[in-house]
């Protein structure tokens, strides 16, 4: 039986994450019912190397799952693509994995965009897909702040009460914030994040981009690993998952 | 009785187009209706630089309107949009406007983006957004081809039939055509375009971006001036006014 990776793209807003849940529809289960019909009805699981939350989208999830045939990565995608219709949820590739590859143990890196839609007038084009902020922020100011949450960490502090990862050491890669007209973009990269991790950095650097706080309180809130301290949790529809990486290239069909 | 220009972002799906018609609402309607609030009531008249299709977004619409009342810029904008709520129509901007100004005769330039999806799978993030095309465009050949339709001729070919306007003759100032990454990406200006023209010339480059025609043809299609031999009419959805240009810069506020 044939395990495959899936490099996967969806709009996050009609789904409740990811997961699997009794409360609505997930993008593993859209994902899961399409790959059953592609085992004959058989039940398939999928397992992925980001479990985004509710309204969180993604543009380069990447999952993975075992089939009971053995179909050309190629027949997988179109097919999966096919049973997936309506919903806002397309496989961009697919690829035959060895059978010690996990899509979520594997990956050595993940990617986030966080964007924040910086104007007067609330978005029309981007609705759903950024945070609205009115009050001009200073990007400059939330770029050095971030700076200060770089490196290796107990980011406890920027972990919601929910997190079930039994450590909250970490180590943050990338933490850019830079202006782009009227947007906000951060860019946020590490091997790994904890539960609600960029989206509580983002609320903690708006903070400073407001002026309400110096450039040093992240990284004090940091140090202080107290999440009641930390500013707000950003929404989730500003956050896409952009990319996985693995310490060997996926050869993507 | 002062006279506004508004610059509006909006997008397109759900509305029958810019214009009023009976048999929807329109971008028109919901700006008339908040601008009626401002008049205590009493009607608005909305004129705009672009006449945007059904399905066709804005992101930098400009439109002209006179208000009964003596309203700061800022004031306008703030109240049109609380009015236009929920619809997804933004008023970035607001200006007073001498008497003698005209969005739509004033206007020196019009600019428009296209935007082709061009992979196998289906939009997911940018479903509405794009027009997907599965097979491989050959892009630098599109943009080849496009520079055959530059200057000022007579776009029959390339015209609607539904085309109101007296004359054909337009000068088209640039249409470049750009591959990133899985898009295509076509920009379009010039003082003033035809019914659809942008459309239908984006239908017909995309004949030769599909190898069906060699670069020459678009450019003997503008010369044979018959809209039956041009490629078909792209689809709307991946159609964006992106700005409208004056004489004058305008004090946006």
């Amino acid at each position: 039986m044939p395990s495959y990776a899936l490099l996967i793209e969806y709009d996050g807003a009609p789904f409740v994450g990811w997961q699997r849940q009794d409360t609505g529809l997930s993008v593993q289960q859209v994902l899961e019912d399409a790959a059953a019909r592609l085992n004959g009805g058989e039940e398939a699981v999928l397992t992925a190397a980001g479990r985004t939350d509710a309204g969180v989208h993604a543009e380069g999830q990447v999952a993975q799952v075992t089939l009971t045939g053995d179909l050309p990565p190629e027949r997988v995608r179109e097919a999966l693509n096919f049973h997936t219709r309506p919903h806002p949820v397309a496989v961009l590739g697919a690829a035959v994995m060895p059978e010690d590859w996990s899509a979520r143990f594997s990956a050595t890196g993940r990617a986030y965009r966080y964007r924040i839609l910086n104007r007067r007038a609330r978005p029309a084009l981007d609705l759903g897909r950024v945070w609205h902020v009115q009050k001009r922020l200073d990007a400059g100011a939330m770029h050095e702040a971030a700076q200060g949450l770089l490196g290796k960490h107990d980011f406890s502090a920027f972990r919601a009460a929910a997190c079930q990862a039994k450590s909250a050491l970490r180590t943050l890669d990338r933490l850019d914030v830079a202006r782009l007209g009227e947007e906000v973009v951060i860019t946020a990269e590490a091997r790994s994040f904890l539960h609600h991790q960029v989206r509580n950095m983002v609320g903690t650097l708006a903070e400073v981009g407001l002026g309400k706080r110096p450039a040093s309180w992240p990284r004090s809130i940091l140090e202080g690993r107290d999440r009641t301290r930390a500013g707000q949790t950003a929404p989730a529809e500003g956050l896409v998952l952009t990319g996985v990486r693995y310490a060997d290239a996926i050869d993507w069909r």
